[in-house]
């Protein structure tokens, strides 16, 4: 496979199976992230559409729907008890991580395909218990990981899988953003462990690179060593304001990571292999660029810069093929639960200061 | 300081003091890198000269001196004899790791200044007693790191020092190139350890990034974590094939390294911070790039690329104008041996598979 083929498709949608009709979307949770991101995103989508908005207060939600011609807005109460059942056939739950597990039960419940948002839950119990509900139920669960269906990681695994690397030696990923200047509140609930989970920088942010990393090279963490600090105010109740930790892939592959909530926006995962490397870099939030290199003394570089594209729209409609066809769902709830204990064990690692296992 | 006033003035020499004169070198270890990389770096120079030229036999010695219009060929014995002292004022010690202290003790006893190839030594123990022999003799001794000359990395110094990252968060380094493809001689002294010392990957490219952030951050190592395996034939005699370890500098710092000596070849040096991040990439071997970025929720991201500056010619002119003038030698032996130490402990680190605190 030339690497030009390759790159010649790049936002072919190779995962698309080909199915019919539209799967209507009950939104729970209306953050920016929701309204601002993913409202837009779904009506950009083949197979998408955004029927129903659950929110706190009648009033949010009636305002939120008027504003964007959706046809009904409800409470959590009224959305716990069934409300609109008819209207919706899946649930996008993108409230804090605390708050997935209800709402996933009440869908696996009432019938209805879940779209969760990563991390799953607070904890490796309540995704644990989240994952169960969904199979109890029997229905589709997917994580709502974005770079699996990002063209740049799809041509970036299709390289991989093609020897462009060689044999993978080192994979480097990091994750930094400012959250205070993106959201001056100190009290905002990524900063509160009732809310969050373990922790802020590696919940949040780790995830990525450490999900991406899995998905790009099919290999799972076997244990990791870790460290990490909280030093300014606000990280008071977080024990990672700064993090960075080490895992080994299975195959010994050491995976490294370094993420802040406190720092610099920056992101990249770099894999270097014997016979080549693969960069992303930018890596994450819709902006993956494509770096490849090869070749012996001089590395040759192709800077592939294809644009962004709209990651949630690919998400989305991946998970409507998965729904509406009968396909598997690869980033499904079981998928989302590894890295929940995957997360887990880098804040014990760095509780221990010692290699911790990844059960 | 405007980031265009330190820009702006890119290859300035700031740490010229402004000295006359010409300093006369015997290279001794006529090496690819000796032969190709130091011999003409040393014609650009201002205040350099390669006099005398000293072999394993007297046959190379005057033959590459003959093909360099160098004065004089000398075997190593006769140069330990002290044969043709009158014709040089300095030694470049470019031999192998584990022959640099008989050099420097030699060079030490007929009382001329020495530039001596990193890693110091082999070993910190006969690195101690190169450190010694030349306090014993006071001569200057400097260790020939290219970084510091950089004006690449000057100008990330600068900046740093003026606050443009805010709080450094984290570093990351990796150095990885085919020694195999460069030089496919299995026996080579780079992979054996009699001759390398406590391994290849970390002594030959970990000490770039290590040194590198050492000097842009002035903070020294105090524990690492690391890890190491080696894998391919050729790498039997040492155990870091691929080597990544995590240092702790002072002020709570990590600086996260990857290194291989059978991988693709890549170099980056990132230094993440509060406000800002300064990269480096590539970043060693010639070829330093600087990459800016500052600014709250987008990075603003300023490329700097002004073409590689000839290292060996910055590294020699520095320090000729130490020895002939009287301004402290910024990596002196002292500073290297501190670098010896760090690996040392890097390996007892993956060896042990615990944090070691750096002595």
């Amino acid at each position: 496979m030339e690497t030009n083929t390759v790159l010649g498709r790049f936002e072919e949608r190779d995962w698309e199976t080909g199915v019919d009709g539209t799967l209507r979307f009950a939104l729970v949770g209306l953050g920016w992230w929701t309204v601002d991101v993913v409202l837009p995103a779904i009506e950009q989508t083949s197979h998408c559409e955004t029927t129903v908005l659950v929110s706190s207060t009648q009033e949010k939600a009636d305002r939120l729907a008027d504003e964007h011609d959706i046809e009904r807005g409800l409470t959590y109460d009224d959305f716990h008890d069934g409300a609109g059942v008819d209207a919706y056939d899946a649930v996008y739950v993108g409230t804090p991580n605390a708050f997935h597990l209800e709402y996933v039960e009440t869908a696996a419940e009432l019938g209805k395909a879940v779209l969760c948002e990563k991390p799953l839950e607070a904890t490796v119990e309540r995704a644990e218990r989240l994952v169960e509900a969904a199979e109890a139920a029997d229905i589709p669960l997917m994580t709502a990981y974005r770079m699996h269906t990002e063209p740049a990681v799809r041509r970036a695994k299709e390289l991989i899988d093609d020897g462009f690397i060689g044999e993978p030696t080192h994979v480097y990923g990091n994750n930094t953003q400012p959250i205070l200047e993106m959201n001056p509140d100190p009290d905002q609930w990524r900063l509160d462990s009732d809310v969050t989970g373990y922790g802020t920088s590696v919940m949040d942010l780790g995830i990525y690179p450490i999900n991406t990393a899995r998905f790009l090279l099919e290999r799972d963490p076997i244990d990791v060593t870790a460290r990490m600090s909280s030093s300014a105010d606000a990280f008071d109740d977080v024990p990672d304001q700064n993090a960075t930790f080490t895992l080994t892939l299975e195959g010994d592959l050491p995976l490294v990571c370094t993420t802040s909530q406190h720092a610099q926006t920056d992101t990249q995962l770099k894999i270097i292999g014997t016979e080549g490397s693969i960069e992303l870099a930018p890596a994450f939030h819709g902006e993956a660029t494509l770096h490849l290199s090869s070749g012996s003394l001089r590395a040759e570089i192709e800077d592939v810069d294809y644009g962004a594209v709209e990651e949630m729209r690919e998400e989305f409609d991946y998970f409507a093929d998965r729904v509406l066809g009968d396909a598997p769902i690869l980033p499904d709830g079981r998928h989302g639960l590894a890295d929940m204990r995957t997360i887990r064990a880098v804040h014990r690692a760095a509780e221990r200061d010692e290699r911790v296992e990844i059960e």
